[in-house]
């Protein structure tokens, strides 16, 4: 089994290549070929069971995506995307490269006239809110950004492009990924991983929300998981409607700081300093704070078992297991 | 006041056309021109009180959107689409005029700067089996066609360039438009108007389906004014989410025929042959019923006071009052 990961020098695409390369095989099948693709090269896989090719290019540009599918690989997890802020400012290359380049993959795998399955990284952006407490399998996509819409019409897209026996399809709603790895960043989500990444390394951390604040959370653990279980799965089971909300956690900020605490003790949880910030406020109170992912659940993907887990995962994964 | 309608030609846009052009003025204002585009030339309107221009061309044409709103139409009449049944059966032609064409349309009005009014027609073909008994304002839309989900698409789009402030969109979902007007077509809902404009012309009419069947209908006249009233309408009051189902009757087969027999007598009524078609059947099975309108019932928007009133409709603006 050969398999393409576009995007596969992302933070999430780097960790599903990881573990595909370590493991050696999906599911039944014994992997024969991996090749990560982005516009950026990614690093080399160590201990890659597997041969590993790292390609890099413009996924929408003329020939770009027929050149990639050439060689048939039986799974394609699409992972690329410019991200929401970015998608923002830059309308045309948001449209550019998360609509066009997506619908490019779609046309040169229909092209090439071979159905793989293809495994596509939406996003709970494609809900805007007001929204029901938890939001349900069947409400409607209302995107508050351009990174939403994009990704609800790619979603549109590969369910049609599946009914019309093109490819076999599947699209996951990826909740936020917590604890995101690496320096802090600027979007206005950062800091739901801030407050554990940070004070887990020795460092404080700014909390710019009520601690009642709910949101939606996945490790990147169980996003890989999602991932490769999406990537096996009967899709029978799924039918016409082929984009799924991923199970993750609801959990409060309270709950986030507890669980922190539960792990690392009260000296690491004071590393949080609160200083709330309106605009940060503003926006995170239009975000989704919980769904009821029933559907996903019923074909077989599992959330973390506890935010506690999730912190746990990140030291495990990320610390060598070692907190400041 | 400038305004454009592209699908000039086809059966709502030229009706829409007329009512325009003999009013003279949309709302609070003065029509100063009228265009008329559309892939094939539509027939010169007789009475018209403003200048009218007939124009052809392919929409998603390189250039071709910059043309057509070169002089800054202020409203935007988008009715052009390939229909269901070629779109499905020709992939790449539905795409190319359903989602390229709009998509064209947006963007050259985003390169103009400035910011018209545009009526985009969507379709209850958004909506995919299984759903609930009467259709709400959040149902997800999960299309069973390549037409349903260009449409899906194209809305949000329509909302997206709204909220960047590049236009502003109001997508109409028209229920399905009966009676009308021509010759009997081979779509599967045909039999919807065939069974009351055949009998109603001396002809027989054949129904492929149940009495039973219950159906979401508006007439043309209600379509039209679906039209105009969404080129005047407070936009404010509608708020980012710009795709709205368009209130319609939900009536059944049963209640069509009652209709009929009520306007034009037993005798219009027996020429309907029931000729059951299982594979009609299936398709329609699989189509919504009703539906529960109510935000643009608050936006103002009005259906149709009674199927009885669909017929009488019919009779005045096709048959000249008459009935064979």
């Amino acid at each position: 089994m050969n398999i393409l990961i576009i995007g596969g020098a992302g933070m999430i695409g780097r960790k599903l290549a990881e573990r595909l390369a370590r493991d050696g095989r999906l599911g039944e099948q014994a992997i024969t070929g991996l090749t990560l693709y982005d516009v950026v090269e990614g690093a080399v896989l160590a201990g890659a069971r597997v041969p590993v090719r790292l390609r890099t290019g413009d996924l929408p540009a003329p020939g770009e995506a027929a050149r990639l599918v050439a060689d048939r690989p039986h799974i394609i997890f699409h992972l690329a995307a410019i991200v929401s802020g970015e998608a923002e400012q830059d309308f045309d290359k948001g449209y550019r490269i998360n609509l066009d380049g997506t619908r490019a993959l779609l046309e040169a795998v229909r092209q090439a006239g071979y159905v793989p399955r293809l495994v596509f990284a939406s996003s709970i952006a494609v809900f805007g809110a007001p929204f029901p407490e938890a939001i349900g399998d069947e409400f409607f996509s209302t995107p508050l950004t351009s990174y939403g819409t994009q990704k609800a019409i790619c979603e549109l897209l590969v369910s049609d492009y599946t009914r019309k026996g093109f490819l076999d399809g599947v699209s996951l709603r990826l909740p936020t990924i917590c604890v995101r790895p690496g320096a802090p960043n600027k979007a206005a989500s950062g800091f739901f991983s801030n407050i554990i990444r940070e004070p887990l390394a020795g460092k404080e951390a700014v909390l710019p929300v009520a601690d009642s604040v709910m949101h939606w959370h996945a490790s990147p653990r169980a996003a890989v998981e999602f991932m490769r279980h999406a990537a096996t799965l009967d899709t029978a089971a799924v039918g016409p409607r082929r984009a799924l909300t991923m199970p993750g956690l609801a959990v409060t900020v309270a709950e986030q700081i507890g669980a922190l605490r539960k792990v690392a003790g009260d000296k690491v949880a004071a590393r949080i300093r609160r200083e709330p910030d309106p605009f940060v406020e503003k926006i995170v109170a239009g975000w989704p704070r919980a769904f009821d992912a029933r559907r996903a659940l019923a074909l077989g993907f599992r959330p973390d078992g506890s935010f506690e887990e999730i912190v746990r995962i990140h030291v495990e994964d990320e610390l060598g297991g070692r907190i400041e």
